[in-house]
């Protein structure tokens, strides 16, 4: 589908211009084109390719989906893969990856699915919104703007989910904490390998030295560059917590073990000599043994277990091991 | 809340001028007005943005919260981000923003809340502290030492639990020394995350190339620059004492299972032939069984089940288990 | 073996041209010689030292093998190592080796072993893809981008076993997945080995100040290099999901010996006590002993032992340990 | 405490010049004063300020302990800060700080305490050494070189340490071996703290541009740089070997216990089937029970006791348990 | 031990040079001289001073060991030191340094023990092997090739065991494979910490902007560099692989003792009862209990025993213990 909006110098603004009057737009230094293409088909490509004379390899990146953000400036225009996140209906965070062309007086946009802030902007043209007024590189800006601020409520909800994991990690232990975690730690992953060329792309574009940026718009573009800086570290920083997390709970687990085992082990030294003795004591040699004909001896033996709990209980305490 | 210092150059302090004489105190070049906003209201911003002439994207930083550290060079004036930090009620560590925007004759301030030691430099100079003599640069610097100065008893604080920490773990093992471990680190995340871009912006600012920072004044940038070196070593030698306590807490942890373990493996070894064996002489077959016929054999299995007792724990002792 | 290709400025394309000629074919600028060595013989080094006065260095680096992706410019012509890779038969990653001499009217390729992929292009050629017409250095881009996309299906396959390891290590714990998973890290550190020194040799490639790389072409290489820096990013995440997973599993091995141990703990106190009361009341003390004379004793000790269940029940449930 | 040597151009040297003779002394540019000041008074930081005109910040950088090694250029002189180190009483090592300013016909060196190394050099420039007479920057690179040697004792001490420590850890297991190896990674910490501000001061000495260095003698700056390397080698080498002998001797202690437990799991295995049987036969329904009715039967169970015991030690020596 | 080779112009060779002739073989810029000292006497640096006008710091670099691989260019010659490496008696890896002066037509090596490779050049220009006659800069790069391939067959044998260790360590589990693990990484960090430093050295070597190396060798230099290219590579992923082979090791460690301790916990759930229902009944208070009048009593509890076992055996397989 293609839609496209021209700007006449003169303020009026004019959608859905038919393909055929694009060369006519281009000609005139003063107006801006904006041809936004969605699942492009071949007439498109073949509009991309003749009329606006994009360069094969700029074509074979917007038609082909899974590109990594990136720049690239040829002579008629400049080129910008940027990248939304969207859930899949699995809730996995998936790239919706958006081409831009950025030319002197025409901005072309291709994305092969909807994405939704982008038709925001879309409709704010239509209701004649004064961002298309101020040249191509402002709509792209905007456009830019747009979609790296479409990664803060992900970022949010990431950022909560960490704090919470943490506090429930460390106060109770079920698996299921733990896979979430897992989760988040893959998502934190995704967030940090789809921002990272955005750096790259925006720190370029806020250099001031890029044709078809004026100058003075790229103080809008450092804007971006700050976003996505910030986002940069919040990332970085709940990934480190992630991973403190998850060794401070191994810890604690390790420690629980500790007591646990400190117990039983306290347990059995109490009850095994009580145990031997009464055993001892079972056997059926009874008329003929020694030991059992002197009635003290029950007595003695009964008083020496009676004493070794307490004498047992001081050592343990001694020791640290109750 | 809007306050306002004009330094003449005859050396007079005029305190809380009008916003109506603003814009002939900024057409004295030899002037020095320092305009202090606190919780800026729509009239403010409508000062800033008519009087002042900054930039759209400025005044948005200004009044929105929550932005990183950094520095942006306009054609009028130099805008700079720096944040201080304070505990909240929750006793968390929390930014605390100050926007900056220093021209060649005025200083503006900008913040959400009060900061306390911008108070003090505030009061300083209504007792005609000689700092707003020397100039915006020099009244830009001493406001952004005594930010900066005010992470020192922060991380004082810091260091000084986690010396404390790192002495408890290595003593004892409670999971609350764990949890407050995690704290801590948590802090030192923060304080890392808001010293680097810190770091950034001083960098910048002490390389002496900055307009409307004096080339003679950038001495003292650095300064703050070499104090922010040592803020960060200290930080990153904090974390990775934190790293290796709970590491060696983790080996400390598994050490003590063993030798408990150990412990109950020997009881478990002396004790368990001891009950099997009384436990055959137990059984009720007494007259009709061959083994129980013979005197003897109850001396017998009495001695072996004594000598039995040297013998395994000559071999415990040899395999190094008690 | 030694195949050759001569492309005449006229259109024509000549297969298998004698070693003879190659001297004439390379007097003619406008023509393009492509010599395609497979495992080269003493004639085939002698034709490259002599007939295309290559530097010793570089014939030696194309007859030795196991060399790292390099590019090196000569004056006559630039050296270019590329290294696919292949499962040998045992099932290991190997890599294949490819030299390419790139020169302004030749392109020599030096490979020990087949290469699929170069013999693909090769029968492409033969076949009159336009892919010889465009010059040495595009008939290069060709062969190197048909090298690097080799890598896909194997990364593809890669990371496919990498998501079915993490799913299946959180699901069940045979040594088994671990050794998968180990299996499939060195893999990653394989890739990772090899797409490295590629980035480093594209990446100066793209510059466009190579010679022999027409400029208007460096945008193909440019390509290439993208191609790289998604491969490489994919290859850093699957390690860290990999290094991520082994230790989540580590913690999720350790909290389910602490549930073992904790039942194992409460059995073992459950039943102790009443082992140790039932062993007092089967010595055979009988007559003698004053305790057993009262029949009331018995009963209490039943009532006390089956009184004793449900209490230590309650206690565990408050300390959860059941 | 303030001392000072001034070398004539005659090649006189004249010791404790009184302080009002520096004036004259540094209006010769052919002699060389050296000032060394012991735990500044009030009066030598007034001669700091008035005589030699020193900036107010490197004056307060010389009274205020605790700076990180810094080089700044000024005007009239190189400041410079280096660090020895010492154990103080309780063995923990502190950092030693001397700060330099070194110009054109001066050497300043001021500290808080005795450093060893530095009053050497002192006493051997009373005693006529020829080091003076090369001028204030060799008299510096003198001095520095002094205090960096003085970390190799202290290096090589801290590597016995880690080289001993690994062999014990390996070989035995008190919790005292560990708290040992926690104490050298602290020093490890504080080393490379120290050592890596002091690699960017020297690195900017040896590069040859900074004034009041002839280039000549930047190479002896160039050694001490690369005693530094060597010694930073050496610290991060340290540190990895005390990392990963903490990380194998953990593996070790998990081996251990996994011994322990299949022992203890052997015995419980071999001896419970024992200690029930044995229990059955002991139950008191003698004349009523069937079971023990027939004497065949306890010679059947105690062969199949006696049998069982080399059936479980084969399974468990199959599963590789004993 | 001071050996010297004279290579004339005219192509003659001359060996053992007297020290006397030295100067005036330095005269001649067509020669070339050749001056090999193994463990320097007192006369060899006076030579080193007095007849080639070696830097005093030069000197000590070549008298002194243990220096890091190293280059430094003064005005009449180039400084390099280089270090192989042997295993010393007790099977350490050492280091051996060569320490080279290139000039226009000399070249001195400098070593305070015999280095195999080395005496093989030499003997190998001693058979009037054509090295020496391509100039000092050729004989140096053909010195420092040897000495860096000597590295190859140290590599390749750590490289095996490092394989070799890697499957053992997840088949077995003996604390020597684990100490033997340890070895290896420990020369491992030997290997880089050799290697890093040289990398340095032929890096610059390779820039072409050297003195007293010709542009047109500098390729050859480029060739040693990605000789260490390689192994550096090759060390790094070794590293790799050894730590994660340690911690996949530690978590198949944790597995086993799960599945031991959970053959543990059945073996004595399934016993315990059993033990405590007999203890029940071989209580001695025959004629008197209510419990033992009945004849059936003994019959239910026994049905009641038998029952528990495939009750218990089918739980146990419910939640995998078993």
């Amino acid at each position: 589908m293609i839609r496209s909006y021209l700007y006449h110098p003169s303020g009026a603004l004019e959608c859905d211009v038919p393909v055929g009057q694009f060369r006519e737009a281009l000609s005139n230094p003063g107006a801006l084109l904006w041809v936004d293409i969605e699942d492009p088909e071949d007439l498109d490509v073949e509009c991309l390719l003749e009329v606006f004379e994009l360069h094969p390899l700029t074509v074979e990146d917007c038609i082909m989906p899974n590109l990594r953000p990136k720049i690239e400036d040829f002579e008629r225009y400049l080129f910008v893969v940027l990248q939304g996140l969207r859930r899949n209906e699995k809730g996995r965070l998936v790239p919706l990856e958006l081409d831009l062309c950025v030319g002197s007086n025409f901005l072309i946009t291709v994305r092969s699915e909807p994405i939704r802030v982008l038709d925001e902007e879309r409709i704010r043209v239509e209701k004649k919104s004064p961002i298309i007024k101020r040249g191509a590189d402002f709509l792209f800006y905007s456009l830019a703007d747009s979609i790296i601020d479409s990664y803060f409520p992900i970022l949010d909800e990431v950022e909560a989910r960490v704090d919470e994991l943490e506090t429930r990690l460390l106060a109770d232990s079920t698996q299921a904490t733990l896979q979430e975690l897992f989760g988040v730690y893959n998502e934190l992953m995704i967030l940090r390998r789809t921002l990272a060329p955005h750096r790259e792309v925006l720190s370029r574009l806020n250099r001031g030295d890029i044709p078809f940026i004026k100058p003075a718009n790229a103080i809008y573009f450092r804007d971006i560059y700050d976003h996505l800086l910030r986002m940069s570290d919040l990332v970085d920083s709940c990934r480190e917590v992630t991973t403190m997390a998850l060794e401070a709970y191994a810890t604690i687990v390790s420690n629980r073990l500790n007591e646990i085992m400190k117990t039983l082990t306290a347990i059995a030294t109490l009850a095994l000599p009580l145990i031997v003795v009464t055993g001892i004591y079972g056997m059926n040699f009874s008329e003929h043994t020694f030991l059992l004909r002197f009635q003290w001896a029950f007595h003695l033996l009964s008083a020496a277990l009676v004493l070794s709990l307490p004498v047992m209980f001081y050592c343990f305490r001694k020791y640290r091991w109750l």
